[in-house]
């Protein structure tokens, strides 16, 4: 996977993406990473690359002309038109079956923008693909791209060790991650839980998937409308419904399930 | 603003923070950036501060002593228990909302996970918010704590420019932006829009709230639901609907819109 950006602080890019594991992808030729400072195809030749909107209102756009030319040099160097995300509060809104489907790419060109944004002609031009990675504003488009490069690398055939690639299966199933522990034993007064020093490996795996359902049901119970269960999770659900279970859940909780549970 | 990060990687976190507008932020001290590496409180004084999980599965888990030692010498600096936020898939999903709200804050620590996640016990004795930058999996928390610093950081006052402030305000009201455009008037013959150099200040803000409205109604129609609209909107909006207006819209967005415009 090949990614490219344009951008107009490639340093910050380049730190971020040499870190950790993506870092170590790159170090493997697994990954490779390009960026391109937009301010080098500045037409004064001065490095500006902004002016004022036409129409009036605050900030300064970013001109279409420094970016059409950053991108043209970048679509000769990759020898074909890439797929080019457009990094933009304006955009879907991106989720992990987005990062599974950039990752069948072998190029991917991310385009970050600053102040008000960039001219709409040049992005009506070259963008392919405009996403948001969430509903806040942010300073510019590079802390999203680096958010899509490190979500999409995941996805990449030897980017994650086997080890790694576990967590990720763990999220797939649309639950939340059940509270993992770590040695020692008993940290300051605090036990782990007696089932994860059992060695019952099944009586495990069912706390664990237990919890999964308990956290999402507290965090995020959207999630729990698409989730999949089977018949051992029903009869958590309706054990929680009707109190048998140890932990006790709110009222709203209980009217939430008690509608899942009747489809 | 005081921001402390509790990472693995504390030079990402410092080369992204010092970047653009957070970086001038710091020049001027109107915030301040500390990071603390975890792997100075490792028990073993050789920097690993990560072990099997208990009851087994992929992966290593970062232990919960080395993660309270490092919040505890924080702590002591600041002088008084801070909001931490841990970053997590199983957290809130980071809004608008959520950035204006932590802005408020005098201290403000992250704690960055890495691996499978950080020891359970740890985490219920020191974090007070657990927030996730979206739904997709990230290598771990240092990309969502720039995330949420750049986000709270252009709520402190000062840290944008009255220039920059503008763009801010304009996604406040629920809807997309509108398109930009900047010199020259005709870019590789793409014209800017007539409207935009008329000078006529008051129709150049109704074709701007059109076009937010189009771009929504195409993008992010979730956002219709809870946008306002006056008495120009409406008619807007039912221009659109019975095709009076150049763009046509898909038969899938007028459904839309008229369950919209019954309410």
């Amino acid at each position: 996977m090949n990614f490219y950006v344009m951008t107009l602080f490639p340093e910050m890019i380049e730190n971020g993406m040499h870190t950790s594991i993506t870092g170590r992808a790159i170090t493997k030729g697994l990954l490779s990473l390009t960026t391109v400072n937009i301010r080098d195809y500045s037409e004064t030749g001065n490095g500006r690359i902004d002016d004022y909107p036409y129409g009036g209102g605050a900030g300064m756009v970013m001109q279409a002309e420094p970016v059409y030319r950053a991108y043209e040099a970048l679509k000769e160097k990759i020898g074909s038109s890439p797929r080019l995300v457009y990094l933009t509060p304006q955009g879907k809104v991106f989720h992990q079956e987005m990062a599974e489907e950039f990752a069948k790419e072998e190029e991917l060109v991310f385009l970050c923008g600053h102040y008000e944004g960039i001219d709409e002609r040049v992005l009506e031009e070259i963008v392919t693909d405009c996403v948001s990675i969430g509903d806040y504003v942010l300073t510019g488009g590079e802390l999203p791209a680096m958010v899509m490069m490190d979500a999409v690398s995941r996805m990449v055939p030897g980017v994650l060790s086997n080890q790694e690639s576990g967590q990720f299966e763990s999220f797939q199933d649309g639950l939340l991650e059940y509270p993992q522990y770590s040695r020692p034993g008993v940290w300051r007064g605090k036990e782990v839980p007696e089932i994860l020093l059992s060695g019952h490996h099944a009586k495990v795996e069912r706390w664990r998937r237990d919890q999964s359902i308990l956290r999402t049901l507290h965090s995020r119970p959207d999630l729990l409308e698409t989730a999949e269960f089977d018949k051992q999770d029903r009869k958590f659900l309706r054990a929680l419904l009707s109190d048998e279970y140890e932990v006790r859940i709110t009222e709203e909780e209980k009217s939430f399930l008690a509608k899942l549970l009747a489809f």
